[in-house]
């Protein structure tokens, strides 16, 4: 336990300010993980790597990039060794380097699950971002891999870490809702061309495997129930050659098994926000900005009480940070982290079965 | 034409201010339309007859109601002869009754369309409240009767004549949102028990048939398409009598020609403002309390362009008011309305279908 600024004050009084100081003091404290950066785009340097600096638990202590000179300035950036940079040729050579404890999967998806393999492979925990997979045999063998190897694996959903969100599900589970409804739920964007999420081959489909996830997701942390119906629509409006390979938008109904009906949507050809209602025999909540990075503002209209409302803390801490942070307590600990790829296989089951209703409704 | 205050002020200046005194004026106007309110419910009393004062198009003549005090409390408010006092036993008797131009049909959805069908061969104009009828055979006779006796038929579509949600509509036309990809919405409330609502031989369905009618009919005005694939799902939460007979959560997917998917909820069992909203290549739009007698705000965010907030005006126009002058003007001036039998048929037809796709997805 880091000691508070009384306790610190309060020691120092007492003459006993020996014990706090810093190098006697970071004995005690775990070493921070060490993270291994695979990939570097926009999420790793713009997102993950800036909020691991935040970190008390965490730190960047290796990069694995095919842009050796990007790698090189990073690295100048973030401490780390020459010696800990690697190509993805070079890969399976993060076994040998004791800095290492896990790795950040931050590539298209399509090579989560090489990638999370091998690193469970080489002894490392793996948080890898979502989907997780672009399969369901992969997602299936990225856990038996990790499973094998002894080793954590997690899923980047970053709103079972995020304060605002789980205060809406705190609401829901305290009963303070009444009975649950229905729920709608979107989260879209109007894509640029050419990025590699408009191929089907790399991102293993559209809108849904990317942001329309978020929805699904949501609806099953706020349910806490998994759904038994789907019934999806998909359709390409714009005929610009972003949309040869995968969805335009994507619009699914699913049943829960308590009755509880959720809409949702996801685009990548327009502006669509993300955000949630949720509605109750007792009241309803309101998520804007549900699966943002940061500007989140819940409203909850309960019968009987004033509105309730929760926008993002301020200053608003980084997602990334508590996400890495996390996986690092858990690592250190040794405990089950709050997205582990049972979580991340559910999602890829149940968009698998989206898309097969899209295809079964188109045909 | 009324004159404006400068055409009036200059008229005075000119000396001829006697042609615009009050009683010559009134002789140029045409007669306000007498309308006949069928059914004393909450719709009629409390919003429909106090809108009615403020139109100068439009006044109440008459009413018919089946408890005779109410209604004659109603007639003495409203300036109502008790000879313009009908029981529905009597209710033919309109046809002698020259001052009744249009009958307003307030009743629950099931007697629609007999009392639209009586009132067209007693030789009035109908203004029917929506769900049009519970049947489309129904809604087919209603127009058909209208059509024979040359009365015109409207829907009570309040939204039509509405000014937010038209403006709404007027930015999606203009192209200011670019091509429309996407819609959510929603609508519904918590019912209390024994409301004729509940009861399916009365209300023909549930909160669809009542409250998600704003949606599809929404998703329709808002597209100015008509969907082609429609997928719908319903629930029972609460099994405590309400929900014997009707469904108590509805969801469902509208495919449009363009592609447009459209999501939609509707409840009995939660609060569930009514929201849409509508995302564009270029920019979305979202409107709050959508379907509401006020407190309407609608917010389009346009790529490049400032937040374009538009709030219900303020004092809030009475919606009711401008539906009942609209369709005085349009039997004075023998014009369409806004809002004719076929409009409400499309909305019959699609709901059939919506209960269709229920039915199929549950068995």
């Amino acid at each position: 336990m880091k000691p508070t600024r009384r306790q610190f004050n309060r020691a120092l009084a007492l003459g006993a300010g020996a014990q706090f100081i810093p190098n006697l003091y970071a004995q005690t404290e775990p070493r921070k993980t060490g993270y291994c950066i695979v990939g570097l785009g926009r999420i790793s340097m713009q997102h993950f790597m800036p909020a691991i600096k935040t970190s008390p638990k965490a730190q960047v202590t290796a990069l694995v990039s095919g842009h050796r000179d990007k790698a090189e300035r990073m690295a100048a950036e973030y401490g780390v060794p020459a010696s800990s940079i690697y190509s993805y040729d070079d890969y399976d050579a993060i076994a040998g380097n004791p800095n290492i404890d896990a790795v950040y999967i931050a590539l298209p998806n399509s090579m989560h699950a090489e990638y999370s393999i091998r690193a469970a492979k080489a002894g490392k925990h793996v948080l890898c971002e979502k989907p997780m997979s672009t399969t369901v045999a992969e997602a299936r063998e990225m856990i038996a891999a990790c499973q094998r190897a002894k080793k954590k694996l997690m899923i980047g959903y970053r709103c079972h870490l995020e304060p605002v969100n789980q205060r809406a599900v705190q609401l829901i589970r305290e009963g303070r809702l009444g009975k649950i409804q229905a729920i709608e739920s979107a989260f879209g964007f109007n894509i640029k061309p050419n990025e590699w999420r408009t191929q089907r081959k790399m991102a293993g489909g559209g809108p849904l495997m990317d942001v329309g996830i978020y929805s699904l997701n949501a609806c099953r942390y706020l349910t806490g129930e998994e759904p038994v119906e789907i019934d999806a629509h998909s359709s390409v409006i714009d005929h610009d050659g972003r949309f040869t390979d995968i969805e335009e938008n994507i619009s699914w109904t699913m049943t829960f098994p308590s009755g509880v009906l959720a809409s949702c949507n996801s685009t990548y050809g327009a502006s669509m926000p993300g955000f949630y209602r949720v509605h109750g025999s007792q009241g309803m909540l309101h998520l804007e900005n549900a699966f943002n990075y940061e500007g989140l503002l819940l409203r909850a209209d309960i019968n009987g009480a004033e509105p309730f409302m929760m926008p993002s803390p301020s200053p608003d801490p980084a997602h990334f940070a508590a996400e890495a942070g996390h996986f690092a307590e858990c690592i250190q600990q040794d405990k089950q982290n709050k997205a582990p790829g049972e979580e991340g296989l559910r999602d890829i089951e149940l968009m698998m079965r989206i898309y097969d209703s899209c295809k079964r409704n188109a045909g």
